[in-house]
C-alpha cells in the first residue's frame, strides 16, 4: 500500500485526491500548503502529488530530490522556467508533469496529433476550453497539451505559432498559425475543443470533464506507476501505455 | 421594382447581395468600391446597401444625405464615433445600422436579452464565435450585438462589463462580466454561441449560418422595408416585427 | 421548518434530494421505496417529493389525497392516464407534476416557446437528449417537456406531429413535424438541445446538467413553494415566477 | 483528361459532380437517370461516378462491368445484397464503394477507429447525425461508416450490437452496444458526431460539411485515382493514402 503526499491539499482539487486515494484503497500520507512543513509531508510519503502552484514547483522539487521520491507535477500555469527546473530534476528521481491527468484528455491528444499531421495547413487548427469562474490562468494546461499535440503532428513550434487573446484587429489569421480562446462561467469542470477548420468541411475533437474525480483518480494512477520507474521525465501516455 | 445601389461590390458579399436582389424581383442600381464614383452610384438608386469598410461609413453616409436616400449599414468593426455620425444622419435620412443582418441572429438576440433579465447575475455569459480564416477584426459584429443583447437584459454597460482575448494571469472571473472570444478558421460563414453558466447548470443559445446569402437575403429584405420609412435609426428586429 | 418526505429514497436521486432538502434548512421527514409503509410516511410529512416510478403515481397520489398532502411528481416515462390521475388528484390536493425541475430547463423551455411561436413552420425543429447509460425509457421526460413548449408555441398538437425514433426508409420530413432522438452513454446527468432549422441557416437552444443536485434542489424549492398553495394543478414556471 | 460520367445527374448532387469536374480540369462524358440510355452514357466515359439509388446499383454494376469500366458508388441505403452485386462486379473491375467521399469523414473514421479500439468498454459509443429535411433513409450512409470503423476498432459485428431509433421503454443500454440517432431539420448539409462517453467524462469527434462540394469533390479525387487501378474492391482511405 502506498503512502501518497498531497501538496496543495485545501480546496476542491485537494479534496478529490484523498477521495482518490480512498478509492484506489491506498494511504494519503498527508497533505501540506503554503506555509506547512514541506520536508516532512516527503519524508513520510512514498510519492507525491502536487496541484498546488507554479511557484512552490522549485522547492517541491528540492524536497523531492533531497529526499530521492517521486513526483507528478499536475500544477498548471507553468512557464519555461519550470520545465528546465523538472528536467534538472529528473535527472535525479521520476518525475511526470502533465497539464491534465484524465485518460479522455490523453487520448485526445493523441488524435489530434495524429489528425493534425494528416490533414494539410489548409486546415486551421483552433483550440477552445472553458472552465470554471474562479479558474485564474489561460488558456488551460489541458489548452497547451492540445496545442503541443497539435503542433508535434505538424512538427511545428507551438510558441511562435500560437494565435491567443484575439481582440481588435487582428488582420487575417496566419497561414500554420495554432488559435487558443478561454472561456470562463459557472461551476464547469472543463471542456476542451480542438477544431480542424476546412475548406467547406471541419473537425472537431472535444473532451468533457463532468467534475474533478476523473482528474485526481488519473493522478493517483500515475503517482502509483510512478513509484516503479527510475529517475527521469514521465508522461501520461506511458502510464496509460498509449 | 426597387432600384439598390451596392457600395462595397466586390468580393463574396458583393455577389451575394447581387443573388440577393435579383432574388428578390428586385434591380441592382449598381455597386461601387474605393475609389469608384460613390455620387452617382447614390443618384442611381432608391436604396443603397453598404458592406465596405468603417473607413467608408462617413463618406456614404454623407453622399446619401445629400441625395436624400435611405442606406442600411451592414458593416462591422464601427467604432463609437461611427455611431456618432450615424445617429447624425438619421436626422435627415432613414439609417438601419446592425451587426448581422440574418432572421435567425435576430430572434436569437431576443432570446439571449430575455434569458439574461431572467437569470440572476450567478448565471455568467461568454460569447464565443466563429469565422473564416480571412476575418481581420475581433469580435465579430454579430458576436457585439449579441453581447449587447445581454447586457440590455441585465441592465448594465456592455463596454465596462466586458472581457475580451483573455490570456495569462487573468485572474477569477468578474461578478457580471461579459466574456468574448473569437475562432478563425477555414471557410466558416458564422457561428456564435450565448452561454449561461450558472451553478451546476447552463444554457447555450447558438445560430449558425451556413453560408453567406442568409446575411444578403437579410439586408435587402431590410432595404426594401426601410425604403418606405421616414427619416430615423432603425434596427432589424424592427424589420421583422419582433 | 417544512418536514418533506421522499417516494422514491434509494438510488441516486433519493441521496440527492436528502442533500438538498439539508442544504435548504429542511428536515427529510423520511423515504419510502417499494413495499414500504407509504401512509406512514404521508402522515408524517408536510409535503411529499415523488421520484420513483410511472407504476406508483396512482397509489401515491391516493395517499396524499386522502391525508390532504400536498405533492410534487418529477417521475418520467408518464402516460396520458397518469396525467388524468394527476387532473382527478388536483382538485382534492396541490399537485405539481413536471419533467425537470431545474430552473435552467425551465428557462429554456420559455425561450424554445417564443422562438417557435415566431419562427415560421419552414424553421424545422428538432430535439435531441443524452443521459446516462442506466436511463431506461426515451425520449426523456424534459425532451417531452421541450417539445411541448415548442408545440404550444407553433399552436399544434405534439403527440400528432411527432417523429420519433427515426430508423430506415422514413421518407422525407413532415413539415410542422417536431423530431426527438435519444442519446445513452457514461455517466451523462442530462443535456438537451432543441433544433430550429431554417433555409442555410439554424438556432439551438441547449441545457446541461452538470450533475444531479439541480434536480433535487428545484424539487426542494417546488416542494416549498407548493406547501403554501391551495388545491390545484401547478407547473415549475410559476414556482419560479417566469 | 479524363472522361466521367455521372449516373444521377440531376439534383444537387449531380450538379455539384458537374462543377467538380471542371474545377479539376476534366471532362463531362455525360449523365443519366432513371429512364436515360445508360449503355451509351458507359461507353463514352472513361470512369463513372454513380450518386442514384440503391434500385440502380445492380444495372450499374453490370453495364460498367460489360464495357470494362471502373465505377465509383456513393450512392446510401444500400442493402446486404448490393454489397454482395460489389463484389462480384470487383472481381472484373475496379470499384469504390462509400458512405462518404470527404476527406474529413475520412479522416474521422480513421480516428473512431483509433479512439474505440483504445478505451474500453466502459466508453460507451454513440453516433448521432444531421441532415437536411428531405433527406429519405436513417441513419446516413456516412453514419454507418462511422460505426462500421467503431465496431472495427472494437472488434465487434456492428449489425448486431446496434441500438437504432430509441423509443419507449427501451431498458438500459447494453453495455458495448453502438447507438445511432438521427436528425432531419433545414438544409443541412452533414453533421455527424461521434460521442465516446465514458465515466464523467466523454470525448465527441465531429464532422460538419458545409455544402455538398466536398462530396463532389471528393469523388471526383477518387474517380481520377481509380482509373489506374486493377480489378478489386476499394475505399476511399486507400484513395487519401491513409
Amino acid at each position: 500500500m502506498a503512502k501518497i503526499g498531497i501538496i496543495g491539499s485545501k480546496g476542491r482539487m485537494g479534496n478529490a485526491l484523498v477521495s482518490a486515494i480512498e478509492e484506489a484503497g491506498q494511504t494519503v500520507a498527508g497533505g501540506v500548503d503554503k506555509g506547512d512543513d514541506l520536508g516532512a509531508l516527503v519524508a513520510a510519503s512514498d510519492v507525491l502529488v502536487d496541484f498546488s502552484s507554479p511557484h512552490a514547483v522549485e522547492a517541491n522539487l528540492a524536497a523531492c530530490v533531497a529526499a530521492q521520491k517521486p513526483i507528478v507535477i499536475g500544477t498548471t500555469g507553468l512557464e519555461e522556467r519550470h520545465h528546465w527546473l523538472i528536467d534538472d530534476a529528473a535527472q535525479d528521481i521520476a518525475v511526470l508533469q502533465t497539464g491534465n491527468t484524465s485518460l479522455g484528455v490523453t487520448m485526445l491528444a493523441a488524435l489530434v496529433k495524429k489528425a493534425a499531421s494528416r490533414l494539410g495547413s489548409d486546415w486551421d487548427i483552433e483550440i477552445v476550453e472553458m472552465h470554471h469562474r474562479m479558474k485564474v490562468d489561460a488558456p488551460s494546461g489541458t489548452a497547451m497539451l492540445l496545442g503541443e499535440a497539435a503542433a508535434a503532428g505538424r512538427h511545428i513550434d507551438l510558441a511562435s505559432s500560437s494565435e491567443r487573446g484575439r481582440d481588435g484587429i487582428t488582420g487575417a489569421r496566419k497561414e500554420g498559425a495554432i488559435g487558443f480562446a478561454s472561456l470562463r462561467g459557472g461551476t464547469v469542470a472543463g471542456d476542451h475543443s480542438v477544431i480542424l477548420a476546412g475548406n467547406e468541411e471541419s473537425i472537431t475533437l472535444s473532451h468533457r470533464a463532468e467534475n474533478r474525480a476523473i482528474f485526481a483518480r488519473g493522478a493517483i494512477k500515475a503517482a502509483l506507476w510512478l513509484q516503479g520507474q527510475k529517475a527521469g521525465r514521465y508522461t501520461m501516455p506511458e502510464v496509460l501505455g498509449l
